[in-house]
């Protein structure tokens, strides 16, 4: 049992019906008692501290400092083998990601990788990125499959994140990602590619009970609406969650898909057409801004962020990491993006990346908010107020973090050193 | 004596006359012999370790890990007291930076408030700030006064400045920055301000040997070319060496100033005249580009970067760390802002960084290359090779600080619990 006190708090609040999306409470100074990983109470700490008398607690004493949930990242690639710098530097002088992908680069370069690693190896990178996630505050990831490509790796990365799953604190949430490209030997028939996902993988991953959810790369140049809304129909049968990355380099089409099959999340949608704001409402679609690849790509377009939150819509936030278009783990880098970037205030920029995003994968009721009954992931943070995090930006304030209640992150402290005056 | 070997090191090298300003060598397997804090020898491993032969070293095994000098960051604010991220935040809905300087905020806040900061309460924050450079790479700082404005107030900043380089592991080159605003009690008598400036804040600065710069802001609503060459020109016959903010937000003129002036560096830039680049090469005046800036405002203007390159500029990055236009000490995210937005290649950013960045605070004798006779001021990464530092943003790549050949910074390890597939 764990007592926090002396905390500036700061949560999300679960929404009780339409208009509420961005309700939040701060509890300064606020308390948080967790039992069995679970918060059983929270609120102003006189409250909850009367309330824990007679009990013996583990006692945390933030001395003042900000307390959030932990993030959830909702749109993650973790599942490559080697990095990509040496094509970013192909791309500085001059490359476009599309010209690299054509020429052999980009996701078909991480397939031909992955498909000759090892579980073993990929095992060991996929840790040291969770350990990265989590000591920038993310408790909670989903993550697609989607550079194999073929039923033995796709089937091989989706095993190699439940044996991470099980070996580190981060919850995973599985997405197959089949329909992430067309591999090279499908090139020139696609619709074979398109059958081999809908009758081998997605059968295979759902017998196997690999992934939650089935996600698609809708784009000029990989998968259609039409042969999307196939995928995703397919997926959706046989158990999976649909979701997609739409609209991010044109408007082909993928938020009207989303609408279409009923999807958890619509992903980018920087050329999403505002008319399909309403619909996306309609349909709870969750619209999810991935501002890090925007800026990765150095590109002029970001998400409709305040068009969405206008239009009423839980518009979240999450990294895209991935080795081709956001090689980044930090969700403190995606706020400032997000706020730079969408003009999101810091308190949305932390609600997007919380509540909202647990939302876009089904997560909510377990994790994204500091409320009782959820578990007991949150971040004691080198800051006193949450305006900080977007605001003291490229380094990590993350002081601490717990999951279920258990401290496994802690920044260590540095050394100093008599120096000098020039 | 400290020996470092199987490292693939990358540094820059000096010029030995013009056209080799971005010359670099990289050794892999490199090694690198310290004895008293300098590099003594640095070469291809079998070259070097086979000269140590005989002596006695601590070895450190890189383990095939990048190896480069450690950053010289030339423009930095850091003696400031709170932060202001609630001005960020109006910022983000909409305020500009003017405006809020207008209404009494920006500089403005800052000097009220370092003003009623007490000596010891500033030493405490800069330490920490300190702390934040060095783990992230920086080894070198040039540090600016500027919010204090008052003879009392500037004297106190410098002077935490001096104890701050007493007591902490970087070089603190100083730079005394009087005319960073008006402040506000000379609001109606700027003449009388700059008149105190010249006549009695500079000569007790140069009296009490605490800056070696002087910079001014020359911008429009902040110091004019012509108060700006008035006030840098007294530095100068007092001894200080000339530093100039030229043309960040609009051309004002401070480009030429810095030419007429013979300035070390003209920093910002961002609407510097590409006229003036043969002259400012003449002059040898380092260009120091400040993306972090750039970024923090979400301009569409960045400095010049490519065009100066090309002009044979030694360009220079630095972070230009401050409370209200940059809250970032990381270096490495400026190299990520200097490829993506500067188009600067990961290996001239390096250069950019260390090397250019010394020669604009003129210590480019002892720091900014591992080389032979040079402080052994140098960073072991957790990367292979230089393009990821730009590649892998929003997180600290940076494994292990050598400061004089003294281990000075470590990043901690991270724990790991067992967790759940969602």
């Amino acid at each position: 049992m764990l007592l926090i006190k002396n905390a500036r708090i700061f949560t999300p609040l679960s929404a009780s019906g339409r208009g509420d999306l961005w309700r939040t409470a701060t509890y300064a100074p606020g308390a948080m008692r967790v039992e069995n990983g679970l918060i059983r109470a929270i609120g102003e700490e006189r409250d909850i501290v009367a309330a824990a008398r007679g009990s013996e607690y583990e006692t945390v004493d933030a001395q003042g400092l900000l307390v959030t949930p932990g993030f959830v990242d909702c749109h993650t690639h973790p599942l490559f083998y080697q990095h990509r710098a040496a094509e970013f530097e192909l791309r500085i002088k001059g490359a476009s990601y599309e010209e690299i992908s054509k020429a052999g680069g980009g996701i078909r370069f991480s397939v031909r990788d992955l498909r000759q690693a090892s579980e073993e190896a990929l095992l060991h990178v996929l840790l040291a990125r969770l350990d990265s996630f989590l000591a920038h505050g993310t408790t909670t990831i989903e993550a697609k499959s989607g550079y194999g490509l073929s039923v033995e790796s796709e089937l091989k990365s989706l095993t190699v994140l439940q044996q991470g799953a099980s070996r580190h604190a981060m919850d995973i949430v599985p997405t197959f990602l089949g329909a992430h490209e067309i591999p090279d030997e499908y090139r020139d028939k696609r619709e074979a590619y398109i059958r081999l996902l809908v009758e081998e993988m997605i059968p295979q991953v759902v017998e196997q009970k690999l992934a939650r959810f089935i996600d698609v790369f809708c784009e000029q140049h990989v998968f259609s609406a039409r042969e999307s809304v196939q995928v995703l129909l397919a997926g959706k049968e046989a158990g999976l969650i649909p979701k997609i990355h739409a609209d991010q380099l044109h408007s082909s089409g993928g938020a009207e898909v989303a609408i279409e099959v009923g999807a958890a999340s619509a992903d980018h949608l920087e050329h999403a057409p505002a008319a399909l704001d309403e619909a996306l409402l309609r349909t709870g679609v969750v619209p999810v801004m991935l501002p890090g690849a925007d800026f990765f790509l150095a590109s002029p377009v970001y998400g409709p962020a305040r068009r969405m939150i206008a239009a009423g819509l839980a518009v979240a936030i999450a990294t895209d990491f991935n080795p081709g278009t956001c090689m980044c783990e930090s969700m403190p880098m995606m706020l400032t993006l997000a706020a730079l970037h969408l003009k999101m205030t810091p308190g949305e920029c932390i609600v997007a990346s919380t509540l909202h995003a647990a939302r876009a994968i089904a997560m909510d009721h377990l994790v994204g908010s500091l409320e009782p009954g959820k578990q007991a992931d949150f971040i004691l943070w080198n800051a006193e107020a949450e305006s900080e995090i977007p605001y003291h930006f490229g380094v990590n304030l993350v002081q601490q973090v717990f999951k279920k209640g258990v401290s496994v992150h802690e920044n260590g402290k540095m050394t100093t050193l008599a120096g000098g005056l020039c």
